[in-house]
């Protein structure tokens, strides 16, 4: 891998209850903070519902145009869980119970003192060509399908396959971040901060505004790889700022 | 209008600071319970960062496919808000100061003891053909260009133009949902549960679980319009789990 290619990923959230708004999703954040801090670019992020073509067009657009596609939900043992299916529709490839699959959940279910019923023995079925995403949090793997990987909705379970699939990806060059924050609205720092994003193009400056209490407060956010070149910048807005006496 | 014509919408979320993990979204948990509550079927959400060409391919794809697209963020005065003039590339109009947004915006600074900067005024550049959303929160005004209403990316202020924007809106039947929440895992009440479904093939049934402090629970949802419907499928689901001791 050269060092500096740019490693990109898409997330692909699948579940009526985030359309419905009954569930508020937990996962994209979890997963937008990690890929940063690994080095890897999330460029686009889809929410669909349980429904096998709208999966299966998503899946097959974002695995041609991403490095990686992260798919969270639907892999339970209800009737509404269809992600499996999709996926492996998505790859034109079977979808069976797989004994590795069963290897791990029988001795775990059996530990607990819980039968494995043919409902349970579906987060056994897993599309041919798969490797199995083992984690601590769930005795139900998930699993990586060439570029896809694929992982529970339910946040703690996420979580643990995100952590366990991490030392099989390819990561890029980590983007840093630095900011300022000043007590102004934005429109009293945007010609003064378009100004500086055009003296420096290789930074990517993002302004990021709120307001509570009567207090207008902004956040000019400055991103890069190259560390020293993101602190040149850091400072020299930090004066340009301060002369004008907008710090 | 017919009166059961479904009526459909997706969410499209702009802004590099929710794909790098900087930003927690907000505002699709409340666009969906929003929408939802008027009779407006969410579809689907897609977020895509600070860049004209993923804005300009989201959003073409999106309005031509539901009958509304709800944009936030990127409406600001600073560089990085590009969205207006990303929604004019994408139906093909110009982005030009629109003196019915300056007409808002003035006195409501003036008020205030706000100068109208030239940064300032870039949130009054608005595509040709849209209409306003005057909202209480923002003397910057939202749009609406045919099906795609654009909206703040700051949760207050999109909240008030959602809500300025609604009598304009096409609504359709209102999806009732009811729940029986069980302390059991899905996979014992899943084979149940799909016999369920087969019986009521127009009413949306989906599991939801978690697990906390040692016990497992699972929220099972029923989604319909009909709300007689719904009701005889909730009691029928109640009885066939007390019947089998899960309820």
């Amino acid at each position: 891998m050269a060092q500096d290619e740019i490693i990109t990923a898409a997330v692909l959230v699948i579940g009526d209850e985030i359309l419905s708004g009954r569930t508020k999703d937990q996962n994209i954040s979890t997963i937008a903070v990690h890929l940063t801090a690994i080095g890897i670019a999330l460029r686009e992020v889809r929410i669909v519902g349980d429904e096998e073509g709208a999966i299966v067009a998503a899946v097959n657009v974002l695995r041609e145009r991403y490095t990686y596609v992260f798919t969270t939900g639907g892999i339970g043992p209800t009737h509404d869980d269809i992600t499996a299916d999709s996926i492996g529709a998505a790859f034109g490839v079977a979808v069976d119970i797989d004994p590795r699959a069963v290897a791990v959940m029988a001795p775990a279910y059996a530990a607990r003192g819980i039968e494995l019923t043919p409902a349970r023995l579906r987060m056994a079925r897993i599309p041919s060509g798969a490797d199995l995403i083992i984690n601590s949090m769930s005795a139900a793997p998930g699993f990586k399908l060439g570029n896809v990987i694929v992982m529970a909705g339910v946040p703690d379970i996420m979580r643990s396959m995100l952590v366990a699939v991490t030392n099989q990806l390819r990561t890029g060059p980590k983007v840093n971040s630095v900011s300022i924050v000043v007590a102004r609205a934005e429109g009293e720092i945007a010609d003064l901060f378009a100004a500086h994003q055009r003296a420096y193009p290789d930074v990517a400056m993002g302004s990021y505004p709120s307001f509570s209490e009567g207090q207008y407060r902004t956040e000019l956010v400055l991103r890069g790889a190259d560390a020293d070149r993101l602190e040149e910048a850091r400072v020299g807005l930090a004066r340009m700022l301060a002369e004008r006496e907008l710090s």
